[in-house]
């Protein structure tokens, strides 16, 4: 019945054939798997400021050296990763590198990082990207969130469809940005080079201090900001996941492009940072701590204030340029999740780690489960932080920091077993990728730490929390499907053919459904055959009593008494007697079910039926056998639109009366023979 | 799972048999079913106050005259009950004497009030006892509605109990209410006539008017002020409904019951209001209207304010009795909708205008579906008018009119036709009966008009639509169950005996549960037996094969296609291609199915398989056949707790393994015949 939208939403089936990679060039390879990377430079600088704002005006002229800070880290966590990229040519994502040098626990520790992360990215970029759009309208301020949610729903069904991600479809958004905003940046420095002056709107308003700045308390400041300022960093693992994906050399392409990517972001952030410093942007996450800012002043992004400060007004096209394009590449940043999410989810699940159906392609190949649940947690998020970037950021940069250390450390491993097993030649090269790699596992460890103590309050233990427990959850999810996998292996003796069958039929009344079930259970020429019914009103009993006798049916009806007027109980002892009675024989009971066309019917019918089946099938030695009577709603009901390509089913017309076979009673006795034909 | 904690909520089963009826006398009589309609009083005056009071204190003056009006309006419609009494020893509540006398339409009008009305019973008196609560302790007034919330579910649990309404229970608050009021009013009385003056605590305060009162404005105020006064009719029907609970002679002592409660209630609500006037009790619906009161100020209740004016202050003995039993007696009214609501279900569920599990009584013989949504539907209602009983109030009247209405022009037309049908000589009396029920019959029909034009845009919409819809619903349900009943009453050449039976053993892989479920096929010796399996991936397919092979099964095995990787589809394909080769006969699918002990398992298995059963039922001549397999955590799970008084099952110990039966080869060759036991 949902089938219809469903088609008209993620289009028709496609075949497993049509499956198949397609290699990406290094100029389509950046957008597709930067954008995410690059996007950051869309809030990272806006992150910083924040910190430091939060010791009042006079921290802010620290900000270029949180951002050198920042600067360097990524640098050293590029170059580490380009080294993983040559080591792990089939893909080197924090999971699988960890995989093969950190054993199980390390690896599942980075997938739950992975994953927590992914659902933190779709979250953030689509809610940094409204916040863009909302900057250049103010009017649309208070329709963030079903903004982005309405964003994340037509992401949701495009990865749905499978968009083949066609590396135009992201080339336009990406460049586009970079290259405004190297525009932006250089028309800014031109400015100030011949001797201009850049006004952010906000540069006249003070700030608070919302604490006083004295010491430690400073350096605390600092290193908050410091960790703010890293979520430059998110997205740097994506290339290294997608080497697989590139045009040959993969390696040396992938390392490449990640080298662009590197260089690109540090120019952005430098830029974009200075800028932001030279124009005296002035912004806080608690507009009451904003001094002389009229009432109801709705602060822009960081990135748009500078554009508007550098093109003079935020009414400019270099401004709406540069809020379409922010807007634009952070959507993207949340699809680069889209991607990586359901095919991590997918090497889980088949790992068996997460439930199986994460590792099936859906109609449309694309492993949908893993795009719904993605979509629907970071749906969540959204609403619960009402889109507000700075409390979701929060979140995020644990996780990435997490994965970051795993990954490296797992290099530092990788390399130590190369060492062993390589001529004593190549031993200098691996020397130095293992200490650049070891560098960087410590330096991020660290930064990991700081993020840690400095944002445990501000809502990062939500990640504490959330990380540990999808990483428990897993390791339940594998040793119940490992425990199963043991139990359902076969020994010699495996399964021994069962002696006799006890039929057991379930009557209420004498209606058709009941005959049916009588007439097939008849056909199956059980070796004992009964009919049972359950006595809650004589009444009831005495009726059916009557009608079996006056349609003489041939077979025995056994009435079970019910003092507490519950169907499930009798029958389960009834049942179990049979059992004891012949424990190597096998109890089928024929279960006689309306089968109705509307949901809401069903809630009419069925109701003990179902609740009675659910128990017997705790029961050893049953087989529960449903006969279904399809109701006229059930019938009439148009059947489910055959599948494209299987042949549409000629049988349905041939059969009278929704096709219960009808013999002109040959010989066989029908069950009414009481008014034989 | 949750068997333990229910029989500690609800207490173990009762015996149908324990099923019985105690006979009320008058003295128990009233309190249990007059509780509701004696409540009225603790808001009936309250609620004209309110009314008048949008007029500003200029209009109170009023008050009398419309408490009278409500007075005579009480007199009129308790005058024709008694008649109904008299007519319908059977228990005449409106769905019935509207059923016997209207028709299937005009009774299910009834029948749809009542439950709305059921329902709003349960959520104002609830409300307006907490009001009274929070009266005596300002301090609780913030948690008013949890409180409800808690008190309702004490309620319900109650219910669900099935406590035998014991008189005495209900007695003590309602004799202790009617007391205490009494008891207030000759106080007062008293004072006022030893020319003592009453100050009641909101005497000083002024009412802004909402609008101005001039000409008829004035007269919709004083309308509406009445309409709502007529809530001292609600509960009236009680009596009339409960006839059969009543000592010999039923008929007399109910309507000589409901006398009595009519008397009682007209001298309380004309006594408390007169007080109320007299001790110029201030009161309005928005406190920003109230001139002069302190900041921070909680209104008290009517009733509470008399009390503490007459008794001289709130902190007196009487103010704290009419405050508790003010509040006992609100929830005992409460109460009587959880023993009104179950059997007017029971009695639609039975007719089929309800789903059929209403006329079921649950394991303490109560009719637990309907008590539990009750609650629910009650309890929605507290949280969505955050347990304002004003606002409650003004979605109740209308319910109560049109039951009303419906039932006296039930008991005009019943008259008529006994008119025909009775000697001269009495036709006088019920002449004289038919003009009381008319007159009845029109001012409450009047009223319900005065309620809809004056209540419409105060909430009151929302059961005008609510009503019809249940009306609505209440058809469609019953068109279904006769549908139903006529597609389920078998012909003469009902059912025939299928000539064949084609099994269909469905394989994924060859582990313990696939070889039962052949096993179990094979024992049941169908005419033909095929395996089959879709085929998803390649490698899948191949080890399977193998299996197949290496133990050398006696089944063929069928390899259905996928192109797009979706079990169902091919399945039903190839169902469907079997049943057109030989229509006549069945074909019986056997699906091996994991049972799991822990609801999250559930999740990770048996997915497909349940799509596949749900899409197979909709076959005609299809039956299908799950072979459970227990899987550890299902066995160890302890089985449900017998039923009490049903023998313990002691069949478990003796079964190996799960009471899988081991044959040691029997001559029958075991399925995994390649490594023979």
């Amino acid at each position: 019945m949902l089938r219809t939208p469903k088609r008209l939403l993620v289009g028709r089936p496609l075949r497993t054939e049509q499956l198949g990679d397609t290699l990406l060039p290094k100029k389509l390879a950046l957008p597709v798997f930067c954008s995410d990377a690059l996007s950051s430079n869309a809030y990272a600088t806006e992150e910083i400021l924040l910190g430091l704002g939060l010791g009042g005006v006079a921290l802010l002229r620290l900000a270029p050296w949180v951002a050198l800070a920042v600067i360097v880290l990524l640098a050293v966590v590029v170059l580490s990763y380009r080294q993983t990229c040559h080591a792990y040519p089939g893909g080197g994502g924090a999971y699988a590198v960890s995989r093969a040098n950190l054993g199980e626990t390390a690896s599942l520790a980075a997938a739950s990082a992975l994953l927590v992360d992914y659902v933190l990215t779709v979250a953030v970029s689509v809610a940094a990207g409204v916040a863009n759009v909302t900057s250049a309208f103010p009017a649309l301020v208070p329709y963030a969130v079903p903004i982005s949610l309405a964003l994340l729903a037509v992401l949701a069904v495009m990865n749905l469809r499978g968009v083949k991600e066609s590396g135009t479809v992201f080339a336009i958004p990406t460049y586009g940005f970079v290259v405004v905003v190297y525009l932006m940046i250089l028309w800014g420095g031109l400015r100030v080079a011949f001797g201009g002056s850049l006004h952010a709107e906000s540069a006249h308003y003070g700030l608070h201090a919302e604490q006083h700045t004295t010491g430690l308390l400073a350096i605390a400041l600092v290193l908050r900001a410091f960790s703010q300022g890293c979520t430059a960093l998110t997205g740097v693992e994506a290339v290294s996941n997608g080497v697989p994906n590139f045009k040959r050399p993969k390696s040396r392409n992938a390392s490449a492009t990640l080298a662009i990517m590197g260089v690109l972001t540090i120019v952005m952030l430098a830029g974009i940072s200075l800028l932001a410093m030279i124009s005296k942007v002035h912004i806080t996450d608690d507009p009451s701590r904003l001094i002389g800012a009229p009432a109801g002043y709705e602060q822009k992004t960081v990135i748009t204030q500078v554009a508007a400060a550098v093109s003079g007004g935020d009414h400019t096209i270099l401004f709406f340029l540069v809020a379409g394009f922010t807007a634009a590449i952070l959507v993207l940043a949340a699809n680069t999740a889209f991607n990586g999410f359901p095919i991590l989810g997918s090497i889980l699940g088949a790992d068996g780690f997460l439930p199986r159906q994460f590792s099936r392609r859906g109609d449309r190949l694309v492993f949908s489960n893993g795009v719904v649940i993605l979509a629907l947690l970071a749906g969540l998020l959204i609403w619960a932080f009402d889109a507000s970037t700075t409390r979701l950021i929060q979140l995020y940069i644990i996780g990435v920091f997490v994965s970051f250390t795993l990954s490296q450390a797992g290099m530092v491993r990788h390399w130590t077993t190369e060492l062993r097993a390589c001529p004593p030649a190549r031993r200098g090269r691996i020397r130095r990728a293992r200490v650049i790699n070891a560098f960087g596992a410590l330096l991020t460890g660290l930064v990991l730490v700081v993020v840690l103590v400095t944002k445990f309050t501000h809502g990062a233990w939500i990640v504490v929390i959330a990380m540990p427990l999808v990483f428990w959850m897993m390791k339940a999810i594998h040793r119940h499907y490992e425990r199963v996998a043991v139990e359902l292996t076969p020994g010699d003796d495996a399964v021994a053919l069962p002696s006799r069958i006890h039929a057991v039929v379930l009557v209420s009344r004498l209606h058709t459904p009941a005959l049916r079930a009588l007439a097939f259970a008849r056909a199956s020429r059980p070796s004992t055959l009964t009919a049972v019914t359950v006595k809650t009103s004589d009444a009831e009993v005495e009726t059916l009593r009557a009608e079996w006798a006056a349609r003489d049916i041939p077979v025995p009806l056994v009435v079970l008494d019910s003092p507490y007027r519950d169907i499930t109980g009798p029958v389960l002892d009834h049942v179990a007697r049979l059992r004891r009675r012949s424990p190597r024989d096998v109890v089928a009971i024929f279960i006689p079910e309306y089968v109705v066309g509307r949901w809401w019917e069903q809630l009419l019918h069925n109701q003990s039926a179902l609740r009675l089946k659910a128990r017997l099938l705790f029961r050893p030695g049953v087989m529960v056998i449903s006969v279904p009577w399809q109701l006229g709603s059930a019938r009439t009901e148009p059947e489910a639109p055959p599948e494209p390509e299987t042949p549409p089913e000629p049988e349905r017309p041939t059969e009278p009366g929704g096709g219960r076979p009808v013999l002109p009673d040959a010989g066989r006795g029908t069950v009414s023979s009481g008014s034989g034909g």
